[in-house]
């Protein structure tokens, strides 16, 4: 491996870092809330060890494949490490496994806080939280739609070649391209969105740090009860909207601003993923019916909510979903393991894999009665390779073995099943909240540090498709 | 398909059965219980309809591996059907869903079952009751180690070519002189259990029905207590021996009899089999130790008898687990989705298919970092096909799917969480007692009859390898 190329990367990231740290400091001198010095500090000490690293190491060689593994993983541990300072430099977080949890839950949009009273907290502080989920999402568009499918990760090479149209007008191959057009998309939605909730009645500062949260699919809210606070169906709406939108691939939207909006409707996992939506919302619905809701309006303001804030894995909540029929429990817990498409901002095993993962027990079932017939699954009209689907079949099955082994972990600090299990699926999917002693009304300040670092592992690796991370375990990766 | 040809064997199969209705005769006898009638009418009745659709159906055209589902998947279900006779009509099961749920629970070994009060029912019901288990396991093993490798089932065609030793040596091809040879290995170890739980203090009736239920890993008792009624550690240690028996390969069995006890050591499934038995132990009596047990040798004996029996998928139970600390029951539950050995008459995932997940994890995690390498996953010294890989990774697809379609249908029924999907794997996989309302002191009489049929669908699916079931409802299956 490429050490010195490595160590350099990371040091250009930081310094992209030092200048972000410093965008909290206008809302800073604003409120008045005495941050600005730790933001400073904090930017500083990033600029200073992002230079260290870029004069001190150099290469001749061009980054290889292998590299990106870790050049990917290491950003997300550094960002983490060192946006966390203006917690721990403010005091506002005191512990530093606190401070890493709650950065790297930031960093990889899945919004489990350990926090516990976040109205109480500096402005400037709660809009940085907001935006390493809005960083953390721009970082994850570029690795799904062109980084990943490079190293072959996971059938995510599926989604590289997936943007649809006439090849003559595919996006622009190289990452930064692609990085600069789909970026484009993601602060025209967020600026979108911040415009109506505003409309709907939040000051300037509670729309960015709300639609900052929403298009990262990520779930820190400004109040200790989330998007319930508010108690506005406008804003419900408008949030829920958006989530919708942040669990689709980027690269459709690029297609609808463009004026091609009918890409939605030809592309298969998209489709999918709305039939997933509405089948989940007419159930909570159903099952709420009469029982949590008398009236239809409410039911399906809180019940669609509520099932695109958990498939986008957003995490934002504007009900108590624990106190919904137990069946409903089990319609959160698919979905958690679902979560986004492929492209999109949204955590979980992704739609496209469900839906391929369906298509490949169907053709199996096939091939049994028909042994002879010679037929490939298909993901819209383009037949997936084998190897493709192996990939996805393995990524499943490690996804499981990781929620296993995770789970028997953090049943090991005491926590009971439910706890133990939905604690595991809400990072590893990143989703936030989760059941039990982790539900959408607790918090997860409670758990052990044992089981915090158990579960910034399951951020990292569900964020990064666990194989970018997993790989590195290989000694082989690390030899010249 | 060929019905004509399909009907005629159930036939034969059913006139089977009516024999199998008159061993309970003698026991009925001696106890004076007053049941011989019933198993005589029982035996009456599916010998007419075994005769007479032996007579009525003819066909000139020989078994087509497409007929083979649905003479397997039939045969179950119609062994199910006929066998709940004798609980009908004795009144000792009053419902008919009970009765087929008890009978379902015993052909297919899972031993969950509906009796509430075990030791009021008459001698040669509880023997029957026995019986259902051994003689489901003299099929599962002739199903899985013949009949299914040639259907090409969930990558078993591993397993008929798996017999150890040079090729001139192989176990004789023909499904017939396999069975006797399989089954011959099956009732000598059965004869020598229940010998040994006769030293033990047992009485011939009572040996018989726990050797039967050990050997099939079934886990009816003649006791409500289950094994703790004997409270005798010699018995605890006789079934933890033959459970972990039975849930081993049964050609390795065969050839340790001929002699040759180094196949176990050369087989990698029967290798991982004993690591994953004695890692469960060690952690079990590691969580125990101090906390539920103060006497290491009872730790011991509790410990290994409860990981035996969960991961052989017996389900005999001689503690109430759900009293031990958290952790263990993700042990449990980890176990209970593992299984035994293929070809053994244990349920779950199995070894097999496991240890092939976790080397295919690998595989993908090596071919990442070396794009070009060729190199295949192996069990043993053979490397996997890749047509049977796909299987494997299919085959685990689908069984987790299964279990959280059917955790929700359970959950739908208002069941909690943990008893909703417990209950699912103790069926799916075959084992028995879950966790919850379904725990080792519980039993499934509450469940409503919608759940019941769940769970009884979860029996058949889990013990024919979930492929032989669903090809089913595949029109083109049906079509000449």
């Amino acid at each position: 491996m490429n050490i010195p190329l490595t160590l350099r990367i990371l040091g250009a990231l930081l310094i992209f870092l030092a200048v972000a740290l410093l965008l909290p400091l206008p809302f800073s001198f604003y409120f008045e809330d005495g941050m600005a010095v730790h933001f400073f500090l904090s930017s500083l000490l990033s600029l200073v060890v992002g230079m260290f690293l870029l004069k001190a190491f150099d290469s001749e060689k061009e980054l290889s494949i292998r590299d990106g593994f870790a050049v990917v993983t290491f950003s997300w541990l550094f960002y983490a490490a060192f946006g966390a300072l203006p917690y721990l430099l403010s005091g506002t977080v005191s512990s530093p496994t606190d401070a890493f949890f709650e950065t790297m839950s930031g960093f990889t949009t899945t919004g489990a806080t350990i926090l516990t009273k976040i109205e109480g907290m500096p402005e400037s502080i709660l809009l940085w939280r907001a935006l390493t989920h809005w960083m953390g999402g721009m970082g994850i568009i570029v690795l799904s739609l062109a980084i990943l499918p490079m190293l072959g990760v996971g059938g995510m090479q599926l989604f590289q070649a997936e943007v649809p149209g006439p090849t003559a007008d595919r996006l622009k191959p190289r990452i930064q391209d692609t990085a600069k057009l789909l970026w484009g998309v993601y602060i025209l939605l967020t600026a979108m969105e911040a415009l109506l909730l505003m409309v709907g009645g939040m000051n300037l500062y509670e729309a960015l740090c709300h639609a900052f949260a929403t298009l990262a699919t990520g779930g820190f809210s400004t109040r200790d009860a989330s998007v319930a606070a508010f108690s506005n169906p406008f804003i419900d709406w408008v949030i829920t909207f958006f989530m919708f939108l942040a669990g689709i691939n980027f690269s459709l939207h690029y297609y609808a601003l463009k004026g091609r909006i009918g890409e939605y409707f030809r592309n298969q996992e998209c489709l999918f993923y709305v039939s997933i939506t509405l089948v989940a919302i007419f159930l909570l619905m159903a099952f709420n019916h009469g029982k949590v809701y008398d009236s239809l309006a409410d039911n399906l303001r809180f019940s669609a909510f509520q099932a695109v804030s958990i498939l986008t894995t957003t995490g934002f909540g504007t009900a108590d979903y624990e106190l919904w029929p137990p069946a409903t429990s089990c319609i959160f817990i698919f979905l958690m393991f679902v979560g986004g498409c492929a492209g999109s901002t949204g955590g979980g095993m992704k739609v496209a894999r469900m839906l391929l993962l369906f298509k490949h027990a169907r053709f199996q079932l096939y091939h049994l009665i028909h042994p002879r017939a010679v037929q490939l699954v298909k993901l819209g009209n383009a037949p997936v390779d084998r190897e493709v689907m192996q990939s996805i079949l393995g990524f499943f099955a490690l996804f499981v073995a990781i929620f296993v082994f995770a789970t028997f972990l953090m049943a090991g600090t005491g926590l009971d099943l439910v706890s133990a299990g939905s604690s595991v699926i809400a990072t590893l999917g990143n989703i936030g909240p989760g059941l039990g002693l982790v539900g959408p009304t607790d918090n997860y300040a409670h758990i052990l540090p044992f089981g915090k670092w158990v579960l910034i592992a399951c951020m990292l690796c569900g964020r990064l498709e666990l194989f970018t991370v997993l790989v590195l375990f290989f000694p082989s990766l690390w030899r010249k």
